[in-house]
């Protein structure tokens, strides 16, 4: 075999040592192209003969050249200079995400983009409606917790979660008739992790997993992730079609339902009373865990009908729910999960892998609001505040809405579903909303196949009213000009309004 | 088909539903055990004939029947009275865990339960020096987010973190040699989420992925609920042993490394920079992905060597780290991970899926702790404390200890390893330590594989320096009754030490 001989020199006078003495000049023969990729250099022996140092010093300066990916070395061939991106990162040669489309987010990230531009009327995802965020409650407790319990307050806590605030939840969870001692309970950064947590015990990958469809969209992504085929159930006005999702399930015997029975993202509906009763002992029959999604339940308008959980006498509904997004401060992330006890212990230990355990400081604060009840006036000003706002858009739809087009009408949480007639897409009417400046989120993201079935979700839950009045006028100034552009057979491939 | 006919009236009278009386007529025959379980109920026409009611009333009450749990029905069978444990829950029929034996935490948890004895002196576990953790300067910075930015601060943040602190971190790591855009920096709900998100990212269920051996014990715990194959590679006063790693390699095909090559728990090594540099060469030219867990690097005696991603030029290396941890503010959450630009928005997008993002109150006041400097001086005065308790816990083993016992002399960090002689098991010093009135954490549960390889870990970080002396002294006398009392033969079961 071959090497290039090098014209270099070790000098022992210089305080340089002499290694880098080596990696200073082949960097620079390397980099300047005078010793091209494919090289070969001298073994190391033969250069620690012709320079007069020991073998282990040129060893290691052909080491830190390769730890810069200027050689490549191969046991038994050689040293050889690398090809001139030796800057190529290893990350390139990862597998690809398990997720085999678009992650759904991103699609409606993207869709939201186009929503930031100037004078456009954002009706397409809540914002906070700052003058009612309980700032001072939370300030006052903050300050309390850090003083009474100083260093306490900021160190290591139980996975499963503050022994106190489980244990408040577990009294307050029978007031919606859920019987759940404070030991089933686990206290999750928000409901999102309770949902991760539950997918991460049940479902392995090519599981099938039942979702409502249109359903909440970071689930989509999640159980994508994790290497679900996720099968939609259809809804209509009460909630999740039973009578289909028998079917399905005889002919896909899925390991998980996922639903949100009461104000749903993205539709508004609730599951009523009746359904509710069957779903669970349709759940029961097939041996069917549930997880109910609970996050919008005190965001109400009307009172809902119980949870899916509190129907429950066999352990087969997980419920999910939230301590903060319903008085806007989401961005505490706390939530929590009820669990069967039998399996508690299996949720505590994937709780610890996922992040040891849910911020202590806001365990102790929430815990110390909720007991004193100061959350219980802001969540009566939200509440009101939010039924003026869908009254004020349903008004509204009604007296723009050109002949057609149905929506939901809440009777809690953030969002109303728009369904166009046949031939109408979504998307289109997202284009043409954000034309006449207003954007709404169009439905295709919701569902779990990512299909365009002519729906639009809508928020109220925006900081102006008068936002409301004048985002519906544009939006049907949209919707008027695209059902005079729809020619008969637009509606070729697209399906029927699902709702 | 028989069934059992029912002496049941239907009162049209009376206020209660029709279908509610036959459902609270049957619970009692059933719950008073007249109606044994295994009894076919009348089908649901004779029952509504014999009543003299619609058959749908009866097709309700068997249904909420069957929700209670109190009879069920079978296509084409009948409805039968349910066995006596109507409260069966189905998380019994759920499938065990993926994690083959029992969690390494459950295992360590049970011998840290009996450290909590009364007058047991605790050196098993890190405790907050109380008096150095920072909760002033927290207070201060809460107070002054909140007011300054109210709403703002507690509500949704982008998943990938706040900016402004994304962008602090990117400054802040070329200080240690990590050239990092704040477009590569995820922010975490502290260093455990940082692991678990490269876990969900590359680690498929049957994947093998190697650790050190031993190793950060919630890791094994996370690895194997993922269902991969953990190898440990054995380490030496240097770190992970590469010439046995290199030979692992080749025959495992790993998917992922995960070490901690600075203060490493449990054993308080730190890798050098020769074996950094190799292990970087070697992970790239055998495209491993390496996860450096550094989350101690703060906690210094002797500035260690720069991080495994510092000495990356091929992204190689994900770095993952805390910003709370070694402030005693590990309560709060707080981490990071640094990613291939390539790939950040995957890990962007699982972030998302795993909590939507870290709390963002927490991320604001961090942030502005760290650019007012505020955390310099507690970092200092946690540091020299932690130097003058390892120096004392030496003293106290070179004093106390019998010949035999070595351990090692961490630069940084809280914990140091104790190696016993070949034939003693760590975990028979624990249990003599604990009759002496001493808590040490026993090696075995820190081995990927659980053996006992006649270890157990240190922890200087205690509260009282005092403490040290006297639980040095309880262990000293532990062992010598151990080393007595051992017979030749006791080595057999035993591998000697690795450390």
């Amino acid at each position: 075999m071959h090497w290039t001989a090098l014209d270099i020199r070790a000098d022992r006078q210089r305080r340089e040592p002499l290694y880098r003495q080596i990696v200073a000049h082949l960097r620079e023969e390397i980099r300047g192209g005078r010793l091209p990729p494919g090289t070969r250099l001298p073994p190391t022996r033969i250069l620690a003969r012709q320079l007069g140092v020991t073998r282990l010093t040129v060893v290691n300066a052909y080491a830190e050249l390769e730890a810069d990916g200027l050689v490549t070395s191969h046991v038994g061939r050689g040293t050889f200079v690398a090809g001139t991106d030796g800057e190529t990162p290893v990350a390139r040669t990862w597998p690809p995400s398990a997720t085999p489309g678009r992650p759904a987010t991103e699609l409606l990230d993207e869709f939201f983009r186009m929503a930031r531009g100037p004078g456009v009327i954002a009706i397409h995802s809540p914002t906070a409606l700052r003058e009612l965020v309980p700032v001072k409650e939370l300030q006052r407790a903050m300050a309390a917790v850090l003083r009474r319990e100083g260093a306490e307050a900021v160190g290591y806590d139980a996975p499963g979660g503050y022994a106190p605030l489980r244990e408040w939840l577990g009294e307050h969870l029978s007031e919606i008739g859920i019987r759940a001692a404070a030991d089933s309970i686990v206290i999750t950064a928000g409901t999102q992790q309770a949902i991760d947590l539950v997918t991460k015990l049940l479902v392995q990958p090519g599981d099938v997993v039942f979702t409502d469809s249109p359903t909440y969209v970071v689930v989509i992504d999640l159980l994508e992730a994790r290497g679900a085929r996720i099968i939609g159930v259809p809804m209509d006005a009460e909630g999740a079609r039973l009578d289909i999702m028998e079917t399905l399930i005889v002919r896909y015997r899925p390991r998980l339902f996922f639903t949100m029975p009461t104000f749903h993202n993205p539709t508004g509906i609730t599951m009523s009373l009746e359904r509710r009763r069957r779903l669970v002992t349709l759940a029961r029959r097939h041996q069917l865990p549930v997880l109910e999604d609970d996050v919008h339940r005190d965001l109400w308008f009307t009172p809902p009908p119980p949870p899916l959980r509190a129907l429950d006498r066999h352990g087969v509904v997980l419920y999910a729910s939230g301590l903060t997004k319903s008085l806007l401060l989401g961005g505490l992330r706390l939530g929590f999960l009820v669990v069967p006890p039998e399996v508690k212990r299996q949720f505590v230990t994937a709780k610890q892998a996922a992040d040891l355990h849910t911020n202590s400081l806001i365990q102790r604060v929430m815990d110390t609001l909720l007991r004193q009840g100061r959350l219980e006036r802001p969540m009566v000003r939200l509440r009101q505040a939010l039924q003026a706002r869908r009254d004020r858009m349903v008004d509204a739809l009604e007296r723009e809405m050109p002949e057609g087009i149905r929506w939901t009408v809440p009777e809690g949480g953030y969002h109303l579903w728009l369904s166009l007639p046949p031939g109408i897409s979504g998307v289109a009417l997202y284009r043409a909303a954000i034309q006449h400046g207003v954007a709404v989120a169009p439905g295709m993201p919701f569902f779990p196949d990512r299909e365009d079935r002519g729906h639009a979700r809508l928020t109220f839950a925006v900081e102006s009213p008068a936002a409301i009045d004048q985002g519906v006028r544009r939006l049907a100034t949209a919707a008027r000009q695209l059902l005079r552009a729809r020619r008969p057979d637009d509606s070729r491939d697209l399906r029927r309004p699902v709702i």
